[in-house]
């Protein structure tokens, strides 16, 4: 939280037309878009809040970029985890710094870079994803923000079961959730928190019911939308067009079964 | 993160009907509901996740609270900032473990209990509240949760302005936050968060052209929806009823006016 | 339309206070409720958007009913169809003066009385239901509100099948549509409008799935979101609950299946 | 209603891809898409509900248009008033078989096209707009669906008022309504049914004042929501982008202000 850029430093240059650009500083390197080029020496040392001007004389805002900023710049190859939902998710899952959290699959890591700033610095996130192409993809995404330090990433099919036990919570963003119940059940501490998001309505179904025969307590579900507004003052209005849908979120504790 | 529920802790007892009670523990004190009673000094030692019995043989699981539960829980004589809008104006507003933030007012307190967790531990919250018994409330709320020393609660008029300065993230959570936008420049760092709700569309009108006129960028307006789901995975259905509004969400970010 | 309340004529009578009561004027008649008694000829012969007063003083206007207001007004014991989905459904099936229309079950009559009314004066509503209890309190509402000429009125399991053919359009609002594909298939017209209202997800998908095998076409899937404002000028925001769910709406039409 | 498609009827031609065209027949006259061509000839004659295959071998089902895709196919060079509104809006309104109605303004006759179906055939719309250009394409549009007859469009500046006395129903979907209620109340019978339909909360604001400054009662105001849903049986779920905004709509109704 320095007053002043500095090599290294993550930078959001905000342009006079809305357009973000997230790049992390290197002495020696460029920037370049189709508003004109800007040297990042030039950003170096440059004050928080200011302005600079690409060669072709276009404005930009020299700008920290918020951890929302950084969820939506990750270069993605499947649907993430958005933040009008990652947000919530944080809360309900009671993930906060000091944290030990399971998350599957990886996907592009999108959502790893929430959890991993909400755990950090003593916590860790213990990231799972069948596909190595993801992986190094979620790799390169954590990297660029920083955060991998936070991370460790495993390529393995969860089936199997997870590594770790008695996490404080588990996150399945994983096609079937309800196969892998029990394996959550084995590395999730009693009465830790289960988080789940499905896109189908016939996903939800089957969660439940597994949610159900496992013994699971405190189960909900619901969506989330955001609808965004224009925001000039003399016309105030949602936009257009909104995101519909990205997926039902479920939550659940696992709680000891007792034999009779 | 103890496996075990010891003197002092939050606990949630979870009842099989659905109801909810938030109690610290203390040997000696005993928990009264219309289900019956139980003594903390069988709760001190029970493991996290198992079930205890009332005295009138009512089971209820022992569980951590999460933040979600203990915003929800909070005492409340306002509207408050809900879960639904918190998780994401913590995204939105960069606010992590270590960030020093004002927020204005307190309210009741509830949207401090998700600030002052997610800055802790080397964070702090900055909560301005001009009447005296709402400070009080928040007090005591903050004081239940163990959240208190992450935060400081100053009774003031922001009218005079905030006595911090470069703070990372400011939020105003009052009638009409565009007569403070000066005060707020000047207490957030160059290029810092400011976010604010207020529940009608004037206001959101008056605040827009304040930030245009105090030279914001990166304004954005939206709304959250949450939408719950009845949990009976044959009769998959949203609830009957939901929350239509709490508030509209403002975000801008503070930059440096240049003089010609 | 006549522009004085005359006998027989349905009034509703709108207070101060926002109540709502719909009397139909009878020569001798009283209108009583907490804010006063009105005799029906002190409202016989007024001007239609006059006020009237209670001999407690209480003012109240006297205007027409719209379907709107009948709608809302019916007796029911069954969740309706409420208007925010009526008179969408009636548009996508293409619902007007003079079409023949099939509706099972008829529930309470309340979308009973939209499909009168559209459909009058040459059209009919083919009602059926099974529940006797049910189909009084539909000819009650139906009577009340002067639209039992259009309407057909039959108690009877669907699963035998519909009377008629060749109708314009079917409405199924019974707990298992999917297995009613076949009688609304014999009774609709080629290419005719079928609309069906369910609670759940599941119900949706096992009439996809019943839609599919049938070989109905044009196959849609829909809900309808009303959010009400407060119309206070200077404060204007959203009520603050509102209904979250009522029904899923699926529309197809059936289409003549072609022998190899 | 005709169970054979004959020449001058409006045909629905729905492709297998879900593509929809509406055509008028015509002897001697072809259909052509990217999808083939189809004579007219080939048409008339033919049963509702079948099957013609284009000179390609596509296939098309022929089909009657509904009330809703006639709305949906009109030319617009405007906003319009769409289906999940119009419905209500009829029903809110009363407006059925018989009504004599005012609209302003026309605009590209969508909702022009639902109004005159709901007052044919005994009823009249009376639709006024100030743009010559917008008038001739709503011809175009009432036109091509054969509801011309129960429309007289009108070329004026409604500020100076509108030529009909005791309507049954007026609606404004102008850019300032609040400036016309003087010239709506003239017009409309006392107790009638007023209604607006306006983009931006500020208008709704002004809106609101005014009716209240006009002696207006029963005053609404509200948005309506469609979210369509994938038709997949096994993995139901809402569209990935819905419409999330059109305007919003108020509701009021006029009644006798009497001098003290």
């Amino acid at each position: 939280m320095a007053e002043i850029a500095s090599e290294n430093d993550l930078v959001l240059l905000l342009g006079k037309d809305g357009k973000r650009f997230i790049v992390r500083l290197k002495r020696g390197e460029e920037f370049h878009s189709h508003r004109g080029r800007i040297l990042h020496d030039d950003l170096i040392g440059q004050p928080w809040g200011w302005e600079v001007v690409s060669h072709l004389r276009y404005p930009f805002w020299v700008l920290e970029p918020s951890i929302h900023d950084l969820i939506m710049d990750a270069r993605r190859r499947t649907q993430i985890v958005y933040p009008k939902e990652s947000g919530y998710i944080l809360l309900k899952m009671n993930i906060r710094s000091g944290c030990r959290v399971i998350e599957a699959g990886t996907g592009s890591g999108a959502f790893t870079i929430a959890l991993a700033q909400a755990v950090a610095p003593e916590g860790r996130v213990y990231s799972y994803e069948e596909r190595e192409d993801m992986l190094a993809l979620a790799e390169r995404n954590l990297t660029r923000v920083g955060l991998l330090d936070y991370v460790e990433l495993k390529q393995r099919d969860i089936a199997e079961g997870f590594d770790e036990r008695d996490v404080d919570a588990l996150f399945l963003d994983v096609r079937s959730p309800h196969h892998y119940l029990l394996q959550a059940r084995e590395a999730l501490k009693s009465g830790g928190f289960l988080g789940a998001v499905v896109p189908t309505a016939n996903q939800v179904s089957n969660l439940l019911r597994g949610l159900e025969e496992e013994g699971f307590v405190d189960v909900e579900v619901c969506e989330m939308l955001l609808r965004p507004y224009k925001t000039v003052p003399a016309r105030l209005r949602p936009v257009d067009r909104m995101v519909a849908h990205t997926g039902y979120l479920i939550f659940a504790r696992p709680v000891a079964v007792v034999e009779p």
